[in-house]
């Protein structure tokens, strides 16, 4: 291969990439593959010799461009996943054909990543002393990060090296969650070792949010028992309905009991751009840690989490194997990236964040963040006027959480209907949203994340459940008038 | 923005990733950056409005692109990092472009997935069951991964859910390693709440290799002690020297004394391709787990990890958390990869992989190797032929590990000029080569990836030793002639 095979090569996958998101709003958003187009990426057989550049792009489009997951498409209301901004995915080419390890060194990726994490810790109004965070591969992994921190912490407080002796050298630590807590905080608990069973389940309030007097309560039990409670976990936008916790009621009494706050904002955090809604985000400042997803709500090419921390001391304590007294001379006062976490090699994660804000600047970002959650109240205004729906949470961030629920459907029935719903809306291919259950119920959750999404998207949405309600239930589509 | 913009913009970036990789090989390796330079990366402010595209890539041509970390260069023969393979660069692109989430489902970043873990296993002849490995950030999180399946089955035979109950409820687990196995195995065993004094360093043969008769002796102190014994982590490829344990010993040992084996081959698994070294790997095929980087020794661009394991349903069970009755409902019977790992939302690392393999075939790609590791024992042949150099490990894979030693030069004043050797010799920018401590001394070692690199290289690399280190003894410059 010669440069100027490469050059027509990166010309050719340029061309492809920009037809594919071109063509992308027209197509269905997703469809199942057929069952043979999916074997043969299955059984792709290992070659035994090559095939050049032109030969694999062909192969790319037609094997692999052809079915995507969908979330391209301003019609994708699923999970939360977002589109990529395209400066973001301009950056990727740029990242790989660099490809350094942003462990640390003095090159520009490293020096980037310091940059964009103080960007994203200005943009959410969380503390940034210098050191105090890194990109991660997402929240699942930026969660682990911190609850390293604070378990650290809380072993040391206790007067244990837990790095040199394990857990086994302690009483159990207690952790808090809700019941809206996402997943990864069990997963991190479980893989640091804590034991799901000690994360206690608090209680919340109608609104779904953490209730402090519960969690005291819990703290005390906990203590009298011999446990040792250590964190607590709010959430800046839930999964499920994009609920907001009250932090400043869960930062005092964090701050009472000594326990480290941590705050899941995934995929809400950035929600607090949005001066509608940025009130309810008070407090979130006060944590400990906090774990957020440019890969999500700022649309930045996956993978992309971010871990932020308080005390960055804390955090190079958790992880380093620098011994203390070279850690100045090593790479500057700051040292590596890879002391501040679980990953050695490190990918140039830093240049998409920073092409997908810089594109839109602060104000770009934040008119993107509020034309979704206006379009997501809009969303709840249409379920809430519509007889056959029923809105199951009030809309706080850019989740709309619902159920089809017409005249005369209930019991049984009712969720047998609602989890069918989002598969039978899916293969239709003209929007995609997703399930979940709430409260023991079935329902859809529609998630905006798409700057470019309209709100005639929003009620082709609408008409599509009554549409896919009627194919399930065999009752005539309820829908009004488009 | 307009699809035109994006197009045109996709285009430039095209041009200038194409520029830079043509350039590489006739700029300085690496320089450090102008203290300017640096502060202006480390300052960026948050931007309030908006850049356009071309505007983005003026400041990545001018800010960025100058100052790279080296490793793309033919003579960058520092640490484990390798130069991108040119079709993993394109293959990136479109990976972002469509930006999907490899949890699961049904698109064919998925589905791809599948077929290339499988790839990485075929390539190194270890076993695929379905379902039997995923791909991560690097090996740091792979071996944590491994490591996590490896205590949940110590915790599952002494009779304790460890993902309920914690690390509270048993005895201290306790593994065995190497002074030579690489940190991130320790990083992993805190990280899951082990305890790094629970680590235990076996004593190594001369050759750096695991000693069985050590490790048994081990074993058996640390059950007469009450701790048990669950793991021992073997290398195919320390960082260090490239050595390679001695696999069917070992294999032997950990299986009549029930340990979980794992085999670190982050850097040398994919050695095995080449028939000339293959014979050291025997029995690598009988560890329960093997981490290795696609993004090391195949340069698929960074990051690109991959975790294999042989008992599929003991790593789904150490980290799912669909209840096993809807498992086989869920996404066909294997589920989401997120169900095998620690990730959530998983970046398409895929195709990268795929197009970095498949436009080599297996064939090319073992004539990469091939071609480094013979590299790699010339340079061991000038070493040893050069009066100034000193050896210092039989150059197994494709790391040579020597120090500078002229006549004369010994004790404290050798170890100080061999410590300052690598970053005098990396200030010439001609060549990179980093250093290490080896049996306490400091030393050199040169790491051999990049199949564009020459013996004209290799030769460069001794004179530019030699270079630098008359400028660090102010001896006259103790090379032969060119
Ligand atoms: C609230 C919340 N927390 C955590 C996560 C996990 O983040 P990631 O998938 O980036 O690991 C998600 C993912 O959807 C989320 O919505
Ligand atoms: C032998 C060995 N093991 C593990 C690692 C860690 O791998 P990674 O940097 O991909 O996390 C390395 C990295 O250089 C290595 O050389």
């Amino acid at each position: 291969m010669t440069s100027e095979d490469f050059r027509s090569a990166a010309h050719a996958a340029a061309g492809l990439v920009a037809d594919y998101l071109e063509g992308l709003a027209d197509r269905p958003v997703w469809q199942p593959m057929a069952a043979a187009d999916r074997q043969a990426l299955l059984d792709l057989p290992l070659p035994e010799t090559g095939t050049d550049l032109d030969g694999l792009l062909k192969t790319v489009a037609e094997q692999v461009l052809p079915a995507p997951m969908g979330n391209g498409n301003p019609r994708f209301f699923g999970w939360v996943n977002s589109a990529p901004q395209p400066a973001g995915v301009l950056a990727t080419l740029v990242a790989s054909a660099m490809n350094p390890s942003s462990a640390g060194g003095d090159h520009a990726d490293v020096h980037l990543e310091r940059a964009v994490v103080r960007w994203i810790a200005e943009l959410v109004g969380f503390p940034h002393p210098a050191g105090g965070g890194l990109l991660t591969s997402g929240t699942s992994m930026a969660t682990i990060v911190c609850l390293a921190a604070a378990r650290n912490r809380a072993a040391l407080r206790a007067g244990v090296d837990v790095r040199a002796e394990g857990l086994a050298a302690l009483p159990p630590l207690v952790g808090y969650v809700t019941g809206e807590t996402h997943s990864c905080v069990r997963k991190a608990a479980e893989l640091l070792g804590l034991g799901s069973r000690h994360l206690r389940t608090v209680a919340t309030d109608a609104e779904g949010r953490l209730d402090t007097a519960a969690l005291e309560a819990a703290i005390a039990e906990d203590r009298a028992a011999g446990r040792l409670p250590f964190l607590v976990v709010a959430s800046a936008g839930t999964v499920g309905t994009g609920a907001v916790d009250a932090f400043h009621p869960i930062a005092d009494l964090a701050e009472r009991e000594g326990l480290w706050m941590h705050v899941d904002g995934a995929y809400g955090a950035f929600g607090v751009l949005d001066p509608v809604i940025a009130h309810r985000y008070a407090g979130m400042d006060r944590a400990d840690s906090l774990a957020l997803d440019p890969h999500k709500w700022l649309g930045v090419p996956v993978d992309c989490g971010c871990a932020l921390v308080r005390d960055t001391e804390g955090l190079r304590g958790t992880f380093s194997l620098v011994p203390s007294y070279l850690r100045d001379e090593a790479a500057g006062s700051l040292g590596w990236f890879s002391e501040y976490g679980t990953e050695q090699t490190r990918p140039f994660r830093s240049l998409k964040v920073w092409a997908s804000v810089a594109h839109r600047g602060r104000e770009g970002v934040a008119a993107d963040i509020a034309h979704t959650t206006a379009l997501a109240r809009r969303l709840g205004e249409l379920v809430e006027a519509d007889p056959a729906l029923e809105l199951l949470a009030p809309v706080e961030t850019s989740i709309v959480a619902f159920r089809y629920r017409p005249a005369g459907l209930d019991g049984e029935e009712l969720d047998r209907i609602n989890r069918e719903l989002p598969a039978a809306v899916q293969l239709r291919g003209r929007v995609f949203v997703t399930g979940a259950v709430l409260g023991g119920h079935e329902m859809l959750r529609a998630c905006l994340l798409n700057a470019t999404t309209t709100e005639a998207d929003v009620r082709l949405l609408v008409d599509e459940v009554h549409a896919a309600a009627a194919g399930l239930t065999g009752r005539p589509d309820t829908s009004g008038p488009a």
